[in-house]
C-alpha cells in the first residue's frame, strides 16, 4: 500500500462543498428534504457535475440514474474503482447521510487530479438513485438494479403517492440536467463507500472511523391481532375479546424469546396500531410490525422462525395472523477492503473498531457485483434521518482521508483483490 | 300499585314507530347517523311532535333543545311524572340505542289517552338534547343542563368540528321545528328511563327487563411515555429509550393492580398510540387512555388512586406523565322506583334482574334533581354504538310495559316517593 500519510484531502473544499450542499433543499431548520428524483435532487446531481466537469472528469448515467464520474487510470482496459453513496435524503433528513460518501469520493478524483498522481485503474464516483426509499419504494433502488436485484423495469414503474413514476420523474431530471452518455456497463473492480454510522457506537467508543464487516440480516413482519369492539362499560372482561390485551401479551412472548444478553439482536416494534382508537371502547384489532436484525444468517433465521411460530400457534382470546414481507440475509464485506482501511486509519492515526452496520446501505447490493467495504465516521448521538443530524469536520476529513487511500491503493493493485 | 296486567300498550304501534324511525338518518347499512342538533335529529324530533299533537299532548321545550310532550294529570299544581331518553345517534348508530326510550316513553302517554285514563299527575315524555356527545362534547348535554351540572352559556358557545355553536345549531334546528313554548321550570316529581343495556348480561341471563340499580362511577386518565426516536438497525437495545417498550411495562403493571377476581372492577386500555409508528424506527411516544369503572365510590378512588400513583412513580428507561380528565362518581337510583320496577315485570311474568349501568345515560344527572330509575332491555351480543344494533321486539314491548306501570305508579302516587 501506498503511504497514506502523503496525501490529504482537502479540508476547506470539501467542508464548503458539504455548506453549499446544506443549501440544496434546506427546508430552513437545518436539514434538508432532496427526496429522490425531485428538483432539489436533481440541483445536487447538478452541482455535483459541475464540480466534475471542471475537473475535466467524464460524466454519465444509466437506465436506472445512477451517475458515475469517471477519473481515467493509466489501463483503459480494466473494470474502475467506484467508490460513492447517494445525494437524496428523507423529507426531513440531515447534512451528512448519502451526501458525504459523495463529497468523500468526489475528494478522491479531485486530490487525485490536485497532485497529477496517475492509477492504474480507472476511478468512478458512483451517485447512487433513491437510496432511502421514501418517495418511491423500495430503498437502494439504483444499486439493486445495478446489482441486478431488481428487473429495472419494476423499478422504473414504481411510482410515488401522486401516481409519477420513476420512469417520469427520471425522464425529467435526465432532461434537466442535460444529455448525458449512457455507462456502457456494470463493471466494477470494487467499490468502497463512506457514511455517517448513523447509530451510537463509534462516538461511545471514541473512534473516528468504523470499519464496516458487513450488513446485518433483516426480518421484517406484521402481526394481526383480531379481537371484537366492545363497549368499555359495559362489557364484563370475562366477555372481552381484547385486541390490545391479547397484542401485550403476545408482545411480552416475543420480547422474552429475543432477548439477547450480548445486545446484538435487535428486536423493534416501531408500528403499533389500536383500533377503533376509542378511550370507551375495547379494541377490536391491533397490526404491529417486527423489524428483526443480526449479524448472523443462523441466529436470524432461527429466532425470525420461532417468532413465526410463536404467532402462528398463539392460543389467546383473539386471533393472531402473522405475514414476513422482507427476510434480508446478511451481507459480509470484502476482507481486503477492510484491510485496506485499517492500514489507512493506523498509518494516519485515527482511532478505529470493526462493526457491521445496522442500515442497509447501497453497499449491500454492490457486494453482490464486486469486492466491496463501507467505513462509517461517527454522528451526533448516533442521530440519522433527522434534521439534527450532526458530524464534526474532523470525522469527514478522517473518512476522506481513509477512502482516498483505499481508492488509490486499489486502483494500483496489480493483480486481484 | 295498580294491577299491571290490566294494560298493554300497543305492540303495532310501537313496532311501526321503531320502524319509521329507523328511515330518519338511514346510512343504508341498517343503522342510522342522527347525530345532535343536525337535520337528521331535528327531523326525528318533528316527527315525535307530530305523533305528540295527534294526540292533543302540550309540547314545549327548553333553553338547550329538551323537548317536553305532556299529558296532563288530575292536578296542575304539581310536578310531573317525567319519562323519556334521546334522539341522536352515534355517526353510525342503530336504531334502539336512545329511541326506545322515547317511543316507550311516548307510548305511556298514548297508552294511557287510549284508555282515557286519568293520573293525579301529569305525565311528560323528555328527549333530553345531546346525549351522545359525539358532534358536540360532553355526552349528556341536556340532562346536565337541565340538571345544572353544567352552566347553560357553555354548553350553549360548544362547537363542532366546523365551529358551528350548540346555540346556533339549536337556533336553526327551533326555526325548522317552527315555535314552540318554553317550559316554565325544572320541576320533576321522579324520572324513569328505558334502554337498551349495551352490554351482554341480560342476554346471557335470559332476562328480559334489567333493573338498574345505579350507575357506576367512572374515571378517565391519559398517560404520555416520552422516549426517544431511534434507528431500529443501528441503536443498541441498551441504548434505547423506546417508549413502546416502557408503556408495556408500565400497562403490565397496572393490569396486575386491577385484575379483579369477581369481574366487577372494569380496566379499559382503548386508545394507544405510538409515535412516530414507522417499522424501523424506535418508538419515541405513547399515549394511551385509561377508562376505569365501578359501582363502588370507594373501590374507584382507591383502585384510580393507585393507577395515578404508580404512573408518577414510574422508574423506567422513559418519562411519564398521566392525567386526569374525569372522576364521576357512581350514581344509585331510587329504590321505590326499583321496587315499582319488581313489581311490574313479576305481575306481567318477565324474566328480570337488578344490575348496574355500565355505560351513563341522562338519568345520571336528572337522578340529582328528582327520584330517578331505568330498566334495560337486552341488546343482541351486547352490541351497541354500531349500525348492527339489535333487539327483539317482544323485549322491547315489554321494556315499555314495565315503564307504562311505573310511571302510572308514580303519577298516582298520593305522597312522596
Amino acid at each position: 500500500m501506498r503511504a497514506p500519510d502523503l496525501d490529504e484531502i482537502d479540508h476547506a473544499r470539501l467542508m464548503s462543498r458539504h455548506a453549499a450542499m446544506a443549501t440544496i433543499g434546506a427546508t430552513g431548520r437545518g436539514g434538508v428534504n432532496r427526496q429522490a428524483l425531485t428538483a432539489a435532487d436533481c440541483d445536487a446531481r447538478a452541482l455535483v457535475l459541475e464540480w466534475a466537469r471542471a475537473r475535466g472528469f467524464a460524466c454519465s448515467t444509466d437506465a436506472i440514474g445512477n451517475l458515475f464520474i469517471r477519473r481515467n487510470g493509466r489501463r483503459r482496459d480494466v473494470a474502475p474503482v467506484l467508490t460513492g453513496s447517494h445525494l437524496d435524503t428523507q423529507p426531513t433528513g440531515g447534512n451528512f447521510d448519502g451526501v458525504f460518501g459523495v463529497l468523500a469520493a468526489l475528494e478522491v478524483l479531485d486530490s487525485l487530479e490536485d497532485r497529477a498522481l496517475e492509477t492504474q485503474r480507472p476511478v468512478e464516483l458512483v451517485v447512487w438513485t433513491n437510496e432511502e426509499g421514501c418517495r418511491f419504494q423500495p430503498a437502494t433502488m439504483g444499486s439493486a438494479v445495478f446489482a441486478g436485484e431488481i428487473p429495472l423495469e419494476v423499478a422504473l414503474q414504481t411510482v410515488d403517492r401522486e401516481g409519477t413514476s420513476v420512469r417520469a420523474a427520471l425522464e425529467d431530471m435526465m432532461h434537466r440536467l442535460g444529455e448525458l452518455p449512457k455507462r456502457a456497463d456494470h463493471s466494477g473492480f470494487a467499490y468502497v463507500e463512506a457514511h455517517i454510522e448513523q447509530g451510537p457506537l463509534l462516538e461511545e467508543a471514541h473512534k473516528a472511523i468504523g470499519i464496516v464487516r458487513g450488513i446485518q440480516g433483516l426480518r421484517q413482519l406484521s402481526v394481526h391481532v383480531s379481537g371484537e369492539e366492545a363497549h368499555a362499560g359495559t362489557t364484563p372482561i370475562r366477555q372481552r375479546k381484547d385486541a390490545l390485551v391479547d397484542a401485550m401479551a403476545l408482545v411480552n412472548e416475543l420480547k422474552r424469546l429475543t432477548t439477547d444478553p450480548d445486545d446484538v439482536l435487535r428486536f423493534t416494534i416501531g408500528r403499533f396500531d389500536v383500533a377503533p382508537g376509542s378511550p370507551n371502547t375495547v379494541p377490536s384489532g391491533v397490526v404491529f410490525s417486527i423489524d428483526l436484525r443480526h449479524p448472523s444468517d443462523d441466529v436470524l433465521s432461527e429466532v425470525g422462525d420461532r417468532i413465526l411460530s410463536v404467532c402462528r400457534s398463539w392460543e389467546g382470546i383473539c386471533t393472531v395472523g402473522v405475514a414476513e414481507h422482507l427476510h434480508s440475509h446478511p451481507v459480509e464485506f470484502n476482507n481486503a477492503i477492510a484491510r485496506a482501511a485499517a492500514a489507512s486509519a493506523t498509518a494516519r492515526g485515527y482511532p478505529f473498531m470493526e462493526m457491521m452496520s445496522g442500515a442497509t446501505h447501497d453497499a449491500k447490493y454492490v457486494a453482490n457485483v464486486c469486492p466491496t467495504g463501507m467505513i462509517f465516521v461517527p454522528c451526533k448521538n448516533g442521530i440519522s434521518h433527522s434534521e439534527s443530524e450532526m458530524a464534526k469536520g474532523a470525522d469527514l476529513i478522517a473518512g476522506a482521508n481513509v477512502i482516498f487511500d483505499i481508492v488509490t491503493h486499489l486502483a494500483n493493485l496489480q493483480g486481484g483483490i
